[in-house]
């Protein structure tokens, strides 16, 4: 093959991580691990920010120059409505052209061409590709095709930004996961830090719950509890690397042990969708539904997340709680992403130095 | 449920269209029955200008400024040509961003996620939602859905508009044919009031004929007539709907013994997509398609109409005859949709102006 | 029928392509046949300024704002992700805005539609149509149509591109062909005048084989040669053209006697979406896949071309050798393409007076 990354494939996670970096900064973003509490705190602020400017319409219009001489490509082979619309608008809120693929019957790979061709061919008349495909490992594949030194020399190179790889990685989740968590508890003098947080569910595929809980590893003093049907408990990895990060982590079945001390509830959905045989049928979900019940012996100021979309484990009643934040969620998304976006781009600086001469007195 | 409408959506119709307001302005469209012949009136004033100032780029520069930090998603789960290209139209002449979700299997909705979680998701990222859905009324739904005062406070609240509901409702495409009327009659002293407008086909079932009709109620003196089979006439609820306005109409199944008296011939295809069985397959429907022989019979300054896609009903050698209207009509709903927008985003009075300082003098 | 093209249809082309000129110029895009020697030249050299443009912010602003008042429809009922995206570029670098119909079953075709009647509408909403359909001469068809005067009396003509027609036509893919030859020859005192082409594969249906070929006509003392298994030769009417311009063409099975002569390889796809039976299966096609090991045996200066996609006769390990010319072809096809919009609006000289004056110093 003349394209090869199947040593760098099998190489550990943080021997990769240089991988996808270009001059010290995230290049592609692949893996939640790749933000430290640095970058975390920097995205947080661009997108705080972002989202003030965009309340005026000098504000937009600024925005909208700022990369109206960039294009993306949105590949998408799997469903998706969050994470692509959310991408969509923060495309248009930087003003960038852009276009999409999410039926491949209709593109050449309906003609036999490989993977690896369409790609390039997006490369080529992109500066961006933000993709969700249906094979796990296909965007971290696509992040090591990008920095061949022979495309780079061919200014075909551009940067990748995955939007949810099979059952593992989310990382832009991940982002907007944290961000919420650092905007829902701003008034804590210690901020994230120190938090305890509940995942309730599918925990062994649930891939923003694993996303996050690595990211939650660069806070101090982080408690996490998985609260699952013995059927659905996290995985041997990410308890490997807990115990490595020296996480305090607890596993249980039963949330009401855990309630009343829980900061965050953060619910998830059955994946039914990477069910092997019929398992997940079988299965009682019912006791991992968060109920309005539940919700009151939660501390007052505690919070409930859930990634959506959402069947049966979180009752619509719950929606206008003032503990329910999965709403803001969805546009802390948006804003996160758009930080993102202008971070790889290098316009952030741009962003806030505007914000300073027009906002801050 | 915590979102209540049940109660709403069985109210009668005239004590529902309060709901559609917001501060004394139409902010929902829903029925044809919004409009009253104020509202129509300048809708169709906004859209004349609207073509006016878009012929020159200066023009078209400014229109696209009105709305650059205003966006749209467009959700039509049912297939749709001239109302979907005519609303992304205005919208691009108007500048706003849009996005689309056509196909429900690609995003979250194959997840079995609600539709209700799924449009709260779009007034989450955008600022209007126009659709058009399979759910007879969907649309309707949601806009109780958006009046719900937890949104308001929670900032996501946006406007509602029907793209076309179920076999019923259909209230931009009356808007247009209004307009289409309006236009074409301009020449008479008085207008649109007295005519005689003949509807002809499946009267049963196609939407617009209904929703046309109920806004022909607007104006005095108006005569309808409805020629159909047997099978296909109007229904009850339509039929009281004319006697309580004192509608002064007639039903036929005979287009002969009318054509020379009539104003306005207005086509219908046979909507067979609305079969529950295979009813239409067996009607004799030839006697309610218009010939180039019967064109010849109708008065020189009346006009045929007709909401298209069409079938065998309307032969096309008719397209040409000064009488046709239909290709007219098409273009007549991209800026009627245009001006509609404008208005509910509160910028026609800036469109009015523009128009007043460039063009009239 | 009321929209006549009959008896046009079936002229012979030479007859036929003073139909697709308007006001003495290129106003249709339908066959390769339609342009000439200078045309070709002004599209390249376009092409060449245009890029040049878009390195700068500035250059970019000003690309975007020649036709910021003119849209697009893309419609494309077969698949293609080349031809659609790189249209898609060209008409966001000139500023257009544009919307696609690329899956009939959301339209109202569905509805019974006929084709026709959609492209009417489009020509209704937008100023341009650019297609690819799945039944071959329809993009004539439409031409034809676009010119009836009625339609031009109305205003709705509007100009008509093929994006690739069944086998035969693909007019933008033999432009994009004829400037990768003009770029990398540039070095040759007499440019593409006097090269030695060789097709390989499927010249038998290979549309773009057939189109390029035809372009080269226009080039003096140029070479052909045919490589292909005797089942997939040129078609006769392709031959009668060579013969009738005289063109020095040959046919053979054995590239290895060509090889080391040959100015352009140019390797094609096996088209089995035209098979009628299974015979492309029975064929061994192996012959007519080209290798490293063939690529050594190539001129120092001669290249590689391929309309892409690929399936295996196209082996990847020669994607970086600098005689690989299908990536930068692709590159090309997007400039070349926003070169013959621009040229069809008429904002060509606007590109070279502005490059005139910002560059060339």
């Amino acid at each position: 093959m003349p394209y090869s990354y199947k040593q760098i494939i099998s190489l550990p996670l943080r021997e990769k991580l240089f991988h996808f970096m270009k001059n010290e900064k995230i290049y592609h973003v692949i893996f939640a691990e790749q933000f430290n509490r640095d970058v975390i705190d920097r995205l947080c602020r661009i997108a705080d920010v972002l989202r003030k400017i965009a309340q005026t319409r000098e504000g937009q219009d600024f925005l909208r120059s700022l990369l109206a001489h960039k294009s993306v490509m949105l590949y998408f082979t799997q469903p998706s409505t969050r994470t692509y619309l959310s991408f969509v608008r923060s495309c248009q809120y930087l003003g960038m052209n852009y276009a999409n693929v999410r039926d491949p019957s209709i593109s050449s790979f309906s003609k036999g061409e490989s993977d690896i061709d369409g790609v390039l061919t997006f490369s080529n008349y992109f500066d961006l590709i933000i993709m969700r495909h249906h094979e796990g490992g296909f965007a971290e594949r696509v992040a090591y095709l990008m920095n061949d030194s022979r495309l780079k020399k061919a200014n075909i190179q551009v940067p990748v930004i995955s939007g949810g790889a099979g059952p593992d990685e989310h990382p832009t989740q991940a982002l907007l996961d944290m961000y919420t968590l650092c905007r829902s508890f701003i008034w804590r003098p210690k901020k994230v830090d120190g938090l305890h947080i509940g995942f309730m569910g599918d925990v062994a595929r649930g891939r923003t719950v694993r996303s996050l809980s690595k990211l939650l590893t660069r806070f101090s003093n982080i408690k996490i509890s998985y609260i699952s049907p013995q059927e659905l408990k996290i995985k041997e990895d990410l308890r490997k690397w807990l115990d490595r990060q020296r996480v305090d982590y607890y596993e249980t079945d039963n949330l009401n042990e855990l309630i009343k001390e829980l900061d965050v509830v953060y619910v998830t959905r059955i994946q039914d969708e990477y069910d092997t045989g019929n398992e997940s049928s079988d299965l009682d979900y019912s006791k991992f539904h968060l109920s309005i019940d539940d919700v009151q012996k939660m501390k007052e100021e505690a919070i409930i997340m859930h990634p959506l979309p959402r069947r049966q484990e979180l009752d619509p009643n719950i929606d206008f709680d003032k503990r329910a934040k999965y709403w803001e969620q969805e546009v802390n998304g948006m804003w996160i992403r758009a930080s993102l976006v202008a971070f790889i781009f290098n316009v952030d600086s741009n962003i806030l130095d505007y914000y300073t001469l027009h906002h801050s007195h």
